[in-house]
């Protein structure tokens, strides 16, 4: 290709889509806008160690500049997008306030999913989720400190409700919470405290549907459930969670009756929706939007009617496929070789074809279930696998390394080094909370 | 000794006094309480390595529940000490808005300081200090944002503001985060940016004395100074800082001449000042403070007119001793030997001795300064000896490897791996600023 001006892409998102997408492009001749509004990669599929003191935030968010820096073809681009022009094949990225319109020939957008709280954002306030660096920061705070309220606390019932841990939603990042706290109190916190024994924790894994991990097969949730339960893990399925407050939560079973539990510390894993960039692609292109706001891409990847944009990951809908981080890199690396493939002059189209490289969830140290096609594992080999599967795929040496040996002296000490808690936090919870009450009347 | 009662020992403070004497009763039959209002202790020589993204939070602030939890005879109080009763012989620790009185038969005082901006508190909004894991990722994110700022910032003048950092006090502190700074600019980040050469970066150490290291022999002072600025420091001293704002700081040479700099990135190092404890228990026993608040005690460390009081650490005035690390463990050590001592029956005054160990700085890899009495030591084998002598004292197994694994890669690779910027960090600081504008007229 001979050409003055080379091609330019724009990535929007550097979560396992965009970076995989922007890696594969290493040695295409184009020119790469990342666009992010953090300043790093993120490894969600760890990010509840991060929040139970495991792992260091660095160990699962390293830099998107460190990750991309030895590949020259790429600009990174702190700001968020706030505007897609299809006509005039623009991004505007946003930071201090001022706007940067990036033009593009191809675009990318990778911006994944948020947690979503079923029309109810005044729960988000008390039951914070887990799909950032912040979220698993805050979490991480209000579990250490739920023990250290329920040491000082001098009335048993809100020293039981400091306690309690409600954990709303048994998909994967739920139930290996679940095994997480279960862990904390049943074994790493235990003998540290005076005035509570951490075992009388009490840990409930809630889900409105009828079993746990409803994306695995049917045997590995009952494995799974059997498990946590042994760990002291209370499971309630065909649960709704109608109410989250300050103290406590409402559920409503399959009678319709509703109960009410006081429990400090709430964490919402129960659903998801796409990112608002969806919203705007369909606006502009008529493309469809499924319920959780996901854009109905063709089957190459691409926006219906802009075969220049790709949507990918979690935004994208297609064949039913789970917002899984394997099917993020997968559709990203589509979106990169459809690119690189039309620059050396194809014009067929490539049709997206997700490789099932199979589902896993790590219950407790030493046990984890998985799935590949009809293929299940469960117990310590499904955890060795888990771990090998993890340490492949964290980005970065350093990171791997890290993780290991985090994972070596957790798993084998028992102990839990990354735990702190700053009052930066508290000052922000506080200003959150504040906002939230003027924001809807009590 | 037989009692029904066990000898009670509040300790105040989970700071190198604090957490030493505690540690040291181990094996003593008294009740020790370890009061702080983090869970955490805190390596505080280490903390400038946190803020320029080499260590995690929990590398250097393992939680102090986790250091004493085989230690039986310790409850640990997340609180603030709000009221010390010298007559009662109680403590007030508050936490959650409510008191909890607990007596002591032995009190230990080991609050430590802070940073004292001589009067002008409204310097620390602008520029913070490092004595917290707060101050450590609230600079961690100034530093590492100001690149990310620079880089979008299209004005030239405003991009150069971005890129100065004004380090105001060249003590250990103010030298180490000069070298650190230089680095992540000439080389860890070198490369990562396309707009900015990071290498531009105006790197300022300001002091109001005639030299840097004012505490180190003066021929290491002029070894570090020529370090850094072989790495591009500017150094100023005899400078006085006699105003900070959001955009820059103003200096006040020796002339009386006032001249501003712009500096978006200011870190304050400047001076201490001792915890307000110190003041409280000066005006229940009539002991005397310095002008920095320290408490001025008698040689045993203890407060004039109460032998059943210590005052240890940074908040100890005695012999003009120097505010390190060094010192709060020894006089911790010390107060923890002379309670075990009276309860074994000793009446006798022990005087406390400090033993000095000896200095050391780092200025960049593989380069610090040291010295011991009038034995000095520079380049490589200082830090040879830096290196050995932080291994030994960070506290606990994984803590030491942690680090030294983070270490290695950092060295060696360069790189910088803990940096990520938090949500809650930019909500935090929006809500400090806002008190601030609230409270000072401008």
């Amino acid at each position: 290709m001979v050409s003055e001006q080379k091609h330019r892409v724009v990535v929007i998102g550097s979560g396992f889509g965009g970076l995989f997408a922007t890696r594969r492009l290493g040695k295409v001749p184009v020119e790469i806008t990342l666009i992010d509004r953090t300043t790093h990669h993120l490894f969600q599929p760890l990010l509840y160690q991060v929040a139970t003191g495991i792992l260091s935030e660095g160990d699962v968010a390293p830099a998107v500049r460190d990750v991309v820096r030895r590949q020259r073809n790429v600009r990174v681009l702190l700001g968020e997008v706030t505007d897609i022009d299809l006509g005039a094949r623009t991004v505007t990225s946003t930071a201090l306030g001022r706007g940067t319109v990036v033009p593009y020939d191809s675009l990318i957008v990778a911006t994944g999913s948020a947690q979503s709280y079923f029309g109810h954002d005044e729960f988000a306030v008390h039951a914070p989720g887990l799909k950032s660096i912040d979220n698993a920061l805050e979490v991480r705070g209000r579990i250490f400190g739920a023990f250290e309220m329920a040491e000082l606390e001098p009335d048993a019932r809100r020293r039981e409700a400091w306690l309690t841990f409600a954990l709303v939603g048994a998909g994967a990042t739920g139930v290996e919470m679940a095994g997480q706290i279960a862990e904390l109190s049943r074994q790493s916190l235990r003998g540290s405290y005076r005035a509570i024994d951490t075992a009388q924790a009490r840990i409930l894994l809630l889900d409105g549907a009828p079993r746990i991990l409803p994306a695995f097969d049917e045997r590995l949730s009952e494995r799974a459930a059997h498990h946590l339960r042994k760990f002291g893990v209370e499971i309630q399925t065909n649960a709704m969670v109608v109410g989250v407050d300050a103290d406590g939560i409402e559920i409503q079973g399959p009678d319709g009756g509703r109960r009410r539990i006081a429990a400090m510390t709430k964490i919402w894993t129960a659903g998801v929706e796409a990112s608002p960039l969806g919203a705007l692609l369909a606006k502009q292109s008529g493309a469809e939007l499924t319920r959780h706001g996901q854009v109905k891409v063709r089957p190459d990847c691409t926006l219906p009617g802009h075969p220049e944009i790709f949507v990918v990951g979690d935004l994208m809908a297609l064949d039913s496929l789970p917002g899984l981080a394997e099917v993020a890199i997968q559709s990203g690396l589509h979106a990169a070789s459809v690119i690189r493939h039309r620059l050396e002059g194809e014009t067929a189209t490539r049709r997206f074809r997700y490789i099932d490289l199979g589902d896993l969830a790590a219950i407790t140290r030493f046990y984890a279930v998985g799935q590949r096609g009809r293929v299940v594992v469960w117990g310590w080999p499904g955890w060795l696998l888990w771990l090998v599967v993890h340490l492949v795929f964290l980005t970065g040496f350093k990171n791997r390394a890290a993780a290991l040996f985090s994972w070596i002296v957790t798993f084998f000490g028992r102990s839990r080094y990354e735990r702190t808690i700053t009052w930066q936090q508290i000052v922000a919870r506080r200003a959150l909370e504040a906002a939230d009450r003027a924001r809807v009347p009590h």
